[in-house]
């Protein structure tokens, strides 16, 4: 049922295609004025010199399509958990994904995972057209904080930890504090799975995990660096997937498993080696930053995720705080014990190409030493260990600093009229934006 | 229950398996004699000059895994969408995609992409039998017009717009015309989705859409020319995908968004960028390109798809002729118009290589002056970008006249006795060929 | 309702977190003293003359990555297959392929694949605890089986007929016989699919199918033979595919397709080509060996499954000794013949690589005369062809011998007490080790 002010209207008829329409005027005309092809993307750069399988592509792309099966396929089935919400899930995330592309290929193309992390704080209560500007403001403030950390704090952040996970938590949070509907906080009626929507819930996990090397490598050093990344990720991840089984079954009071537990916490340990999984932490270190992140996270689903909504007004509907944020911050913790702990003892001299910022600066005497024993070796800033873990703190705090920021500001841009925002008794309902089949109420209740 | 009449009966007992003992002789045989290793494959070959990461392997494996992908897993749950007829959308699809493998390694390998497009159009009123024929003879019709258009009209075609979707497209319908059915063109009671049908569709309409880079890209030259292809075909997805839900939205009486659009009609921009796919088009002209494709399917679902069926006797199920006929013209005539401003202003040398029918003929004095600026540049024709244009319209009008005839012929064969067609009543409905699960009318009605 | 006799119990809430903290406690002390980073992800030992795009990570991981969405993906669907057991094939699988990795870095990559084979046998009838021990004992198992085999008898088995199916299936049947359940062997009320849980494992079934080809590849040699092994391997997938529809057909009363054999017979040739994979047997063998495999399994499934089960106490669930065992034994008989057949005539010098015990010793002429032609070509056993066929043989023999002893012993573990194992009433149901929803009876039902 329509409700007659439109303000309060959640048809997507008319806002939906205007924004479209602008969005797409708006974005030919950057594409037209701003995007151009790099030298691996255009013909006219190609000469007697080039050789056709040195074009970035073979480097990236393998990469790359394995990130989009986690965002479209993976996100895609993880976020359909709710029973009467599966085509809003999927298809919503769909859209964004969608749309951040765009966006993302103007600004910034990791600025993508983050928009989709973010949208679980907030859904099943908010509108496409909420989630289309939340990710229309997001890119932009994440893609200046990002620039902002890595020309003036220069940090080492291989997996995202800090600029990915922290940055798309805390806008998520900073988003659902200002959404906060003090209704929902005693559960809604429709906020439930069903048998079909669980497991494809767990398809999107499985999708996850088994991309999330490519993810937490895409970003490193080739060679050595890229393997370690991988390696470090297989083992967090799988060191972190048993500590959740274990932590379910013992937290539960008939000693059963609870799905929940198996679509998201297994997952924190890819988190939880992103701000070192390049570096020379060692595989059982790898192996305790998973069983870390994994305690952490699902301790953080069973209490802080309802204090934080109880108390703080802060509804984080599939907990990302505990997923992304609590893991994002031991993660970073790690990276920075790892800085302090690198040495040329352990790394050799590729130190300074893993540790840019370390690298000598130019002009200097060591630096021409190291050139000759890794040659292209760039000149850095001459930091040391300790500098450079001062460093990543600031980032740290900058970055939730500014994301939280933004996330409030863009909050109450999604509070504006005209959002199509859902009446509290339309959350979680694929009725209130799709046509639904007809057993959409029948065979599902 | 079985007709007395065998001609009119739909049991697999005897047709399927007679079907497959004989293609399996004739497979075998046709294997023995005719296909042997070719240089990258055979061990006789390789001697102390081979590299073995250069194998021809390394290059094309990657691109063709992730086809593979598009077509079992993201055809064979786009082709699912039915409430009853889940089984046979999935299963029919695995059946055809692999005899298609079959015969297509004997002669095409990118017939088989086609074969499940034409299959779009007759989904729901056909037999496995009827499908396996259709294969056997799309393969051959489709192979001899593609040689036919390569070697006389020479013309570009990267991502297949002309030769695989404008021909399956045109295929499917002219089969889909001769296998009218009047009395289903006021529906079927089983022509309808589900829930979970729905969601699993759009899980392979996330699939194809993942992959559709990989294999935009496949056929191209290595090098800059991948990698535009690669960016054109995210570009013209994501743009189409947006205008998509736009639509949807706008042309719902209450502003809802529809599942047959997102599950198809955001798919048009990846053919809509095809003919010109490698081309220096500019991301803007690919952006502009998704928008074109995707509005044009989106009417041809509305307006065209019921107007052939009531009008025209083509019953085209699941609209192919929007998804790949439209769109398909679209992108030739883009690519057309890509020819006619391709410069050398802007292409560089390279111009030759990717219009490689304009470079200058053996013995040219231009072609040697060429080869200096690109060392192995082949001769071409010597063609002016008009008429290179001239081919490639000529290459459309040969196409679908040649795919529309093999189509109407292959009708023909189909409406042949012992092919074990499905009645009018049993279409749609996956009991006539499954034994099917107790729960398959009671949990699903 | 738990048993109030603790031994009887199948609450998870002890068990669980006690075996896996005491896992973890043991892999982190492993992994600490014997997990080291190996030449490729060690910085240290990257230098100037390291080129990073050799590293050992751009050959092997997208093979890896591809068997990994096997692992988790292809068969968690496929595991899903029973209709009141879909969160437990799923989740149990993704437990044990996570808990199996860990164990496998330590000791042996390939040994994952095994576990999950073996777990075919006991699904349905075992928890979550005795598969994790009997991962816990398998892959040591397998390990010493693999090592003793390739170093004392030093086999060809590029698809791992011998070491993985073999050894995974016979293992498992020893397994199943020690845990047989007489009260079973008349079925079970929850023994039973739904239309929804045969569309997933289907779609476990396509994932499978799709990177076969990347499994049976993974461990040859780079080039041609790995060229030779995706080959062989599509198409012995696809004429097993399309007999096993053709069978499914014909031994159907009605004539109907059953779902069972499109899930799991359509598989067949992938294993059937496997330990000859690489070898120069012709495409037509290949096409022989899928028809020959899918016929020996869809038997199987129906004759020998049933006879093991009522007759030999071997109940095996999923029928692992058609599509691993039966064809297993094929494909290594065919192994041999391809052995027996292969001359220098047929494949060049480079027969000495592929069949590289076949290869002069050190210090030999011949040797000296073939490294001019194939330089780093490693001295041999200098064998004939008998001799490795009669040490294939005798690995044969071997691995079913240690494989069927270590199953027996593993199952005499499972039953010891605390090991959480079902009662025969609860077997085949997700209630007892999970938190269900709540339409988990009534809209199944």
């Amino acid at each position: 049922m329509l409700c007659i002010n439109t303000n309060m209207s959640t048809s997507l008829r008319v806002r939906l295609p205007v924004f479209v329409l602008v969005m797409e005027i708006v974005m030919v005309t950057l594409f037209a004025f701003f995007v151009t092809y790099d030298e691996n993307a255009n013909a006219k750069f190609q000469n007697n010199e080039t050789n056709p399988m040195e074009n970035s592509m073979y480097r990236d792309y393998p990469y790359f399509a394995d990130v989009q099966v986690m965002i479209f396929v993976g996100f895609g089935c993880l976020l359909a958990f709710f029973r009467f919400y599966g085509f809003s899930g999927m298809v919503f995330n769909f859209l964004t994904a969608t749309f951040s592309i765009q966006w993302a290929i103007l600004i910034q193309e990791f600025a993508r995972a983050g928009v989709l992390i973010s949208f679980g704080a907030v859904i099943g209560k908010t509108s496409p057209i909420q989630l289309l500007v939340m990710a229309l403001l997001e890119i932009p403030i994440f893609s200046v904080t990002e620039w902002a950390v890595l020309k003036y704090l220069r940090i080492n952040d291989a997996g995202g930890s800090i600029l990915i996970h922290l940055f798309a938590c805390y806008f998520g949070l900073g988003v659902t504090f200002v959404l906060y509907r003090p209704n929902l906080n005693s559960g809604h009626a429709k906020e439930t799975t069903c048998y079909q929507s669980d497991i494809l819930c767990v398809l999107g996990t499985l999708f996850l995990w088994v991309f999330w090397p490519s993810f937490n490598s895409a970003l490193t050093l080739k060679g050595d660096d890229q393997h370690r990344a991988v390696l470090h990720t297989f083992i967090g991840l799988s060191s972190s997937t048993i500590t959740a089984f274990a932590l379910s079954a013992v937290f539960n009071k008939r000693g059963k498993l609870t799905m929940a537990d198996i679509q998201n916490v297994t997952l924190a340990g890819g988190v939880t080696v992103g701000a070192s999984v390049d570096m020379m932490i060692s595989p059982a270190a790898a192996y305790g930053l998973g069983i870390m992140g994994c305690t952490a996270c699902f301790f953080g689903y069973r209490y802080l995720t309802p204090f934080l909504a109880q108390r703080m007004r802060i509804q984080d509907q599939c907990g990302i705080h505990n997923l992304h944020g609590l893991t994002g911050l031991i993660s970073s913790t790690a990276g920075i014990c790892a800085i302090l702990l690198a040495t040329e003892e352990t790394y050799g001299p590729s130190m300074y190409q893993i540790f840019s910022h370390r690298a000598p600066p130019e002009g200097h005497e060591k630096l021409l030493e190291l050139q000759k024993l890794i040659p292209g070796l760039k000149p850095g800033l001459g930091r040391t260990a300790e500098e450079q873990a001062l460093y990543q703190v600031a980032a740290i705090f900058a970055t939730i600093g500014a994301s939280a920021v933004g996330g409030l500001l863009t909050g109450l841009v999604l509070k504006l009229p005209f959002m199509a925002s859902p009446s509290d008794d339309d959350c979680f309902d694929d009725e209130l934006f799709f046509d639904t089949p007809s057993d959409f109420d029948s065979s599902v209740t």
